[in-house]
């Protein structure tokens, strides 16, 4: 399935190149464009090549060389599907930009199939990767743990390509938005202004590169976790409990081709030629545009309501076939039909938590409406009111995983006897939950380059209907995105607490009591990993931020000519700036996240690690829904207001809703996302370094 | 001792109350201000007798009618305490401007006096409560049992008053600021502003008598937590365990009152007939004010700098004398001396977190100094860094509690070999961190009173250099306020760890595995419960202040003259908004803090409750940290800029700086003081209730 992915990914890449590139404009913005992803992505990535190699070392020296091994293609295959990922954004752009002058569907494909290039991609890297290194290990008793440094490799280039890449452009987006729109009241992406090319660079290594990883490692990580809970059941079913998450992540590969399928399928008449070669071909292709016509119910004269009814029973459409998949799964490894349930409580919490999600950031729901009614009274009462939103948000969510937990370790428990059982349902409900991630990223990744093609054409003064449904595709992309952060956030929590309870299993920790000596010290540090993190990445966002505004002001002030377009900005200093601080300032909390645990775990002890990951997990669950919510908000305020109400664009209201938009750039794309891979990455480095950690140099 | 601290009450009350009221303006003032605090403090009170008397009948029913008496005579010491606290404090503001025409210290001296009065009534008040219930059942096994519903009682209270009271005064002054300072751009405190007299009222009922309550239950609370805790050791010195925390708690009257001697002294001269009375008298008058002089340096010409190192050694020379007579308190127990050390644990974590809370959140540091930087690029960046720094902030708070946790356990578990003990030795620790609490609240309590009469001063446009004066009293209170705060953020987490102790011992729960079925859904539950708290109360806050703001507005438009000062605004229809809006946000979160307990306990069970409870500690005591401190900087950020940096008042960057200053209203004054109250609430609920849950309907 893993093959079939790739070659999916392959066939649609070159769709994709074939596409129409637009005049010779957009054809050199989209070049610039390029030239700085790639550039930031190469060096990021020669930053992460040191990293990876002193890691390595340190693993292969402490433990075994086949875990190092491990750790070095999780990092390459992740660092690869965001590599991937962002090379086929930066060429969808312009083509999405050029694809829009025809047409609202037609700009669709062009960008849902660069997503989809994403999606895929990492599922079935992430697939093959894990399924290649545990047949080298084959027989090995410890194939599981060496597969974990797997894992491992894809936390350690999520967490910094998230970090780096969200400081790169929020620093961009902000500080283009400070003097742009605030000060010079001229429009986004207006060809003016230095920052532009920097912020939409951005959108490329941030939201997709960086997005890319982030999901890689959800994905590895859950099957992981599941796999290595399945090892330690000790039934004689073993070998059907290891295989299981395998058997339903490659379903959920078919599943999502099949929802993808629903979005970009063209009708073609069947030729003579492919009809004879392949007889079922031609049935396939007369009847199945009816079956997609039934599913997403779109053509090329749909309108955005339809789209999103399109996108929402793409993600359905999946998540039925990986029902009606895992079943056959289920049955097929002999194990208890209780845990197909659980997988169905995976994916009922995923889109729960979706919904949620929804509710509380899209501006047709009451909580994004209060946040715009608390706009006339100024910037002050839009902070504390999102807030307030973004704290309320986390109630769902929260009541949701607790009853997933709940629910799944009670299938389990009724299933096989024991709670181990439970704590492995807990882990499959994750895989479940995201077993239909390669159309859930699409859904997710296509929204930034949406965003670059209304650049684009913003730049290359393309004619305003053409801004406009990009800006539809890109509003689309936003709601569509809280789909994908709600499978991210829900799935978190579960992998965490399955690989916590790996990681109990590997240190051989007997009794876990809350009242220990050195429990709460653990649980309270581990509480402040979270806001120590946060911190560090939002004061990485303003300061990067303010350097960008100093150059923006700068070349305002030093160039003539420059507000009355008769001069060009110079967009490089910028794209050098964010590329320096993003590189320079996600070196200090990428490495707090893997050094950390392990002096836990040697100063407290064991058992205190496990607090500090417990705490680590609970505070950080919550504040990162609470980030991700209250920006999704203040941006969705925002663009109520655009609309027109409470006096549109201009107004004070509105000057208001960029205050709250701006707070919560950083909060909804560098440092609340940042959290869900912290709480991994953590939780994965101490399951690795598990044997060695004692009772603690403190303990008595 | 309770006795002695209840005379100095009186004693101090009569002098303050004999000092001059000033003009008849001044007078006029005051007398509105006094009008609308009592109002509001007497409809509070009816809501929450209704409470109290529901609750009161349900632990009758349910548990014993000796806790419900317990619970009644809590909630009326606390709410007397809070009472009285503000009944001088009213009296006290007028005074002190009066005071301040005269000069710095005589304003002081009427300022902190007041605080004083605050203070040593919480203190007295807490001690003679729990002593004579401690006594009336005494040889009755369940003797402890009871007491906890004089704690129950206090929290209750406590919660209600800082929520009731935290919204009142925010909405008052956030609505103040948004029409008066931003829109209409008259000074604070300006008498046209229709919601001055509520501002002012504010002060009162929010600062002065929500914290009296908050810490009145600290207080009380840590007692009760270390006495039960004596109680569960089982040794043959119960006896003396159960009585030191009373002991500590004693000599901390003393050495409090040494303390406050030190600021408020005045010399004098021995009159014959005293001295042939009393014939050590003479010594003490002739002697006294040379140790006042050695410890606390001021005289009537003191400095502002002057009065800081005062008010600074007043706490220390309190915390000297409370660590040498606390040392005599465990000779006379007869247990070991690693208790003693306890204490001193307790004291030096406490001041660790003062200072680095004041290093946090002081202008002549750099976290403050950054978010005034940030102003620079306007509101949205100034947020940035405020949460920023506000996060950053709980670094060093966790890892001293951490820190005085480890040593507290460890220390108790070499002296009596038993993680009780060592458990016990934590509730100690909190009792000797806050034993100093009648000094440490008067330093805390006396800065509204100062900014009362500032807003006294500038209403009755006394001369400049008295409200100069008054400024530099309250800017000495912000400061000083730091130190009360730190001792209230770290006690928090010591007393309701050695609560939660106190229930699992009291609630017969064998073991708490952290990976046990429901643990993990009730720790989620729980660390969401200070996110769901604070989103409430920031909304209560919001919705109140928006009525606010309607209704100045109103007045300005409506009101011929008001503008110019021909006309009189309606000053109390602002309070009548500020005080029904208090009462009825206040009502969902107080209960839910009573009830989601209970809820939890019941149908998730005991275990998970226990999870419940150390989630909220853990994230509540984060968020707390963070609310408070972002607040206090944005606060300080804003005072920096008003003195002439960056273009000071007026400029764009004290505009961003006011936006500041409006978010952290609420964190640090409603929202973050709130969840102290609720940590120890919820696990105060959770231990009277202890006996009645049990493994939970969900129970497998």
């Amino acid at each position: 399935m893993g093959l079939l992915g790739v070659a999916y990914v392959l066939w649609q890449f070159k769709i994709i190149l074939g596409y129409d590139r637009g005049n010779a404009a957009m054809q050199a913005i989209a070049e610039a464009i390029q030239q700085g992803a790639s550039a930031f992505l190469n060096r990021e990535y020669r930053v992460l090549a040191v990293f990876v190699a002193i890691v390595a070392s340190v693993i292969s020296t402490f433990l075994q060389w086949q875990t190092a091994l491990c750790f070095v293609v999780g990092a390459i295959a992740s660092a690869g599907a965001g590599y991937l990922g962002m090379y086929v954004a930066v060429r969808a752009n312009v083509r999405t930009a050029a694809a829009a002058s025809r047409g609202l569907h037609e700009g669709l494909r062009v960008a849902f199939g660069s997503g989809a290039v994403m999606g895929m991609s990492v599922v079935s890297f992430s697939l093959i990767g894990m399924t290649v290194l545990y047949l080298i290990f084959n027989g090995d008793p410890n194939q599981l743990t060496y597969v974990t440094g797997f894992g491992f490799g894809a936390s350690s280039i999520a967490l910094f390509a998230r970090v780096g890449g969200g400081i790169y452009t929020k620093a961009a987006d902000v500080g283009a938005d400070l003097v742009g729109k605030v000060e010079k009241g001229i429009p986004e992406d207006d060809p003016r202004n230095p920052a532009v090319i920097a912020d939409n660079v951005g959108d490329n290594v941030g939201d997709v590169a960086g997005m890319g990883a982030d999901l890689f490692e959800s994905y590895s990580g859950s099957i992981i976790a599941a796999a290595t809970l399945g090892a330690t059941l000790g039934t004689e079913k073993a070998a059907a409990f290891i295989g299981l998450p395998f058997l339903v992540a490659a379903v959920g590969v078919l599943s999502s081709l099949f929802g993808i399928y629903m979005v970009t399928g063209e009708e073609k008449d069947p030729t003579e030629a492919t009809t004879k070669i392949y007889p079922g071909y031609s049935l396939w292709i007369r009847y199945s545009h009816h079956l997609r016509r039934f599913v997403a119910k779109i053509d090329e004269r749909a309108t955005l309501e339809d789209l999103l009814t399109a996108l929402r029973r793409s993600v359905w459409g999946a998540s039925a076939a990986v029902l009606a998949l895992s079943l056959l799964a289920v049955l097929v490894s002999g194990v208890s039909l209780n845990y197909w349930l659980v997988i169905l409580v995976g994916l009922i919490a995923g889109n729960g938590i979706a919904y949620a999600t929804e509710y509380f950031t899209s501006y047709t729901d009451k909580p994004t409406l209060a946040i715009a009614h608390a706009t006339q009274t100024g910037p002050a009462t839009t902070i504390i009111q999102g807030m307030a939103v973004g704290m309320l948000s986390t109630l769902l969510p929260v009541l949701i995983t607790a009853a997933a937990i709940l629910l799944s370790i009670w299938l389990g428990f009724k299933a096989d006897g024991t709670m181990a059982a439970g704590l492995y349902a807990v882990a499959l409900s994750g895989v479940g939950m995201l077993s239909t991630l390669g159309v859930t990223l699409a859904t997710d990744a296509y929204g930034p380059v949406a965003d670059n093609a209304g650049g684009i054409a913003e730049m290359a003064h393309l004619p305003g209907e053409v801004r406009h449904r990009t800006d539809a595709l890109d509003s689309l992309g936003n709601t569509t995105a809280a789909t994908g952060k709600g499978f991210a956030i829900g799935s978190a929590v579960l992998t965490a607490l399955a690989l916590l309870a790996a990681y109990v299993s590997a240190a051989k920790i007997e009794t876990l009591n809350i009242l220990g000596p050195t429990m709460l010290p653990g649980i309270l540090i581990g509480a402040m990993m979270p806001y120590l993190f946060s911190a560090l990445t939002m004061m990485a966002v303003g300061k990067a931020a303010h350097a960008i505004v100093m150059e923006v002001r700068r070349q305002f002030h030093e160039i003539p000519g420059l507000m009355e377009g008769t001069a060009q900005p110079d967009y490089k200093s910028c794209v050098g700036i964010s590329t320096e601080g993003a590189l320079r300032e996600m070196i200090l909390p990428g490495a707090l996240a893997v050094v950390v645990p392990i002096v836990i775990g040697h100063v407290l002890g064991k058992e205190a690690l496990a607090g500090f990951l417990i705490g680590t997990m609970s505070s950080g669950f919550l504040l990162a829904v609470m980030m991700a919510n209250a920006g999704g908000a203040w941006d969705n305020a925002k663009k109520w207001i655009e609309t027109g109400q409470y006096g549109g664009k201009g107004s004070d209201a509105h000057k208001a809703a960029v205050v709250g938009d701006t707070v919560g750039d950083p909060f909804k794309d560098t440092s609340g996302p940042s959290l869900n891979i912290l709480i991994k990455l953590m939780t994965i480095v101490s399951l690795v370094f598990a044997t060695s950690f004692g009772s603690g140099w403190l303990s008595f």
